[in-house]
């Protein structure tokens, strides 16, 4: 008996989130089940829209799929769209279905974050409850790093790589000076660290990069920060200083916004600004010395001519998990992955009920925090494995060739 | 007759100022003229305060003049010094001749931008009118390319791949929603548009990136750009925008500057942003879409990762061709680049007396800008050559290695 596949993506780009569409498609090429591979252009909301393609014949090369696998962001095209439950929203489900129906979908691999697998959640309970002939599975990708249920996330290590080798190369550019300065670098993450935490591999290539770590799972003090920086200029003229997009008080207030002088711009708006702009302005009204606020912004989570090898085979392996379990007739969970050891680095693909994942965070534990401005050996020894390796870049006219459907 | 060399880097670090010094040491390791290789610490700075260090030992192995080559900033420190004339500061000019003449220095090559070309003018007019046996000899670097009597600069190369790569990236990143938007990306560059211009250079990867290029060789007219917004986002929802940080309008005003709220921050000072946080706020309120402005910052001069084998293999030449004038008993010229066909590329290593290229800016010519929001074909012509070409990275724990003194 054929059936057909739907594949699709969604939430924020990352480096890896194309190479597990490519896990998925290998798998299914040598299914005898699947017949037609389909994508839906922009998430849940091409399917609701009926917006579906033919993936499997562009993909039929080798050549195809590994340029597929070297492409950022989402080739498929991505949505931010929570789904209401089926209760309050059915007309959405009862589309779905026949969108499903009428493309002959069997199986559903949704490849997002924490809202993707929520969609994953109730799509799969929606399914089940009519006793529908149909696999809804998740496959897992975030940067951030803070879905639960896995070891990490693909993506995660490829915006690890890329922080750890910018973090290199400002420092060498910050310390050829010989005056007391800060450079302040925001890293993404509102409520985990985890990329923040990443700066600190920079450390395997120069001392000081970054020279102090401040994450949102630890509450940020102005005056200690000073004090922080202060002591770190005996030893060091050029500070380098990674700070999260989320650090907050210990009342919980984002840093900045509480202290933001409510001033308004040219068009009548309030100031809003990144921590490292207001931690720039901070240092220089404070301690008087040269500061510079950089946000690493979109770049470190597209930059995938940094990828991490590592990530890009791990996101593979996860999509081919994700439509291994369906295949074998699993519904409602997410690929996963089981780390069984740091050194030598070696995982176990699984699979994880999708509540586990579904809307939950997983935050840095304290244990790999030190002196609420650093990280441990700990967290050293969790990071290191997820950037190791390179993914060639396929150069064209002297700038990466990418693909697209 | 054995003498002594001097070399010394000066101005922003670049991709590409470390390979300049290799290529110095290269032909000075070969030559029967020269004993000891001194590099001095924080540019003519470090003249001043005689800190020199023996660079030919550690650099005296392939190995460590590749990974020089590979390293970004500037290795031996660099300075942003602007020397007074010997009529208004004699006392310098003694004190570097002193230094010179402690460590025996007979050559002296300087790697800088517009102002370390200005050291090297002044300093070898001082050395002729005293009529010592010193010759003095610039090598260009600058990101921004704005030398003139030279065809390119060492670090352009490199910071425009750094910028084709990024451009074409983020546009990969936009482009996977279905709603307009609009993502303005900022570019070094105060009154030199080039690198901005380098941005066109993605486009060989990924239609419509950018979609728009405001240059600071062109008045920048607000309602305009706009107006220019509003025609793109006929065809294309996802807008990428690259803006020369340097962009002003008709009155030579920077853009924002203008119509600035005149609100103060927290500390008291009055709200200074960038063109690009601007523009952001701008698009925002009289378009009403989404927009985010993105600034480049210090990773389009110092991404080493990402630099571009034209640009460091030139680099070196530059290095070796300003000592092998010295050598030939030549002063007061800088090394340079004349272009004698842009496909195939070829150049010719040349010298230009100081003159023509200190205290100048070259800015873009009227003939590569189209419209006011875009480039010519003919820029693409001068641009492709200089990106070609990737210098591997050397990995240690999954961070690139770099080399220090």
């Amino acid at each position: 008996m054929m059936a057909n596949l739907l594949v699709a993506q969604s939430g924020g780009p990352t480096a890896a989130i194309n190479a597990t569409i490519c896990g998925i498609v290998k798998r299914a090429m040598t299914s005898t089940r699947i017949d037609t591979i389909y994508g839906a252009q922009n998430g849940i909301k091409g399917v609701l829209d009926g917006r579906l393609i033919d993936i499997g014949k562009p993909l039929s090369s080798p050549e195809a799929l590994e340029a597929l696998a070297r492409t950022p962001a989402a080739a498929l095209g991505s949505c931010r769209l929570k789904m209401k439950s089926p209760e309050q929203d059915p007309a959405s489900y009862e589309r779905i279905i026949e969108v499903f129906r009428q493309f002959g979908i069997e199986y559903f691999v949704y490849v997002g974050g924490n809202d993707s697998m929520d969609t994953v959640l109730k799509l799969s309970q929606y399914v089940a409850q009519k006793g529908l002939n149909i696999r809804v599975m998740g496959a897992p990708k975030t940067i951030d790093n803070d879905l639960c249920a896995t070891d990490h996330t693909p993506g995660f290590g490829s915006a690890a790589k890329y922080i750890a080798t910018t973090f290199a190369e400002i420092k060498r550019d910050v310390m050829v000076y010989d005056y007391e300065a800060v450079t302040i670098v925001e890293v993404m993450g509102r409520n985990a660290g985890w990329l923040t935490a990443a700066s600190s591999l920079a450390r395997l290539s120069v001392l000081g990069a970054p020279n102090l770590i401040y994450l949102p799972e630890h509450p940020f003090d102005e005056e200690q920060f000073l004090r922080d920086i202060q002591q770190a200029h005996k030893t060091d003229k050029a500070l380098l200083i990674a700070v999260s997009e989320g650090v907050k008080d210990a009342q919980g207030n984002y840093v900045g916004e509480s202290s933001k002088s409510g001033a308004v711009d040219a068009f009548g708006h309030k100031y809003l600004e990144g921590v490292a702009g207001y931690l720039e302005k901070l240092v220089k009204a404070k301690l008087g010395c040269k500061a510079r606020g950089i946000t690493l912004n979109l770049m470190q989570r597209c930059a995938s001519h940094l990828a991490s090898a590592t990530d890009i085979a791990e996101s593979q392996m996860l999509g081919q998990t994700a439509l291994d379990r369906a295949l074998d007739g699993v519904s409602g969970q997410m690929a996963a992955i089981e780390r069984l050891s740091s050194n030598p680095y070696t995982v176990r693909y699984t699979s994880v009920p999708i509540e586990l994942a579904a809307n939950e965070e997983k935050t840095i534990p304290a244990s790999m925090i030190k002196n609420g401005n650093d990280v441990t050996e700990e967290m050293l020894t969790y990071l290191k494995p997820l950037v190791q390796g390179e993914v060639p870049v396929v150069w064209s006219n002297g700038v990466p060739a990418h693909f697209q459907f």
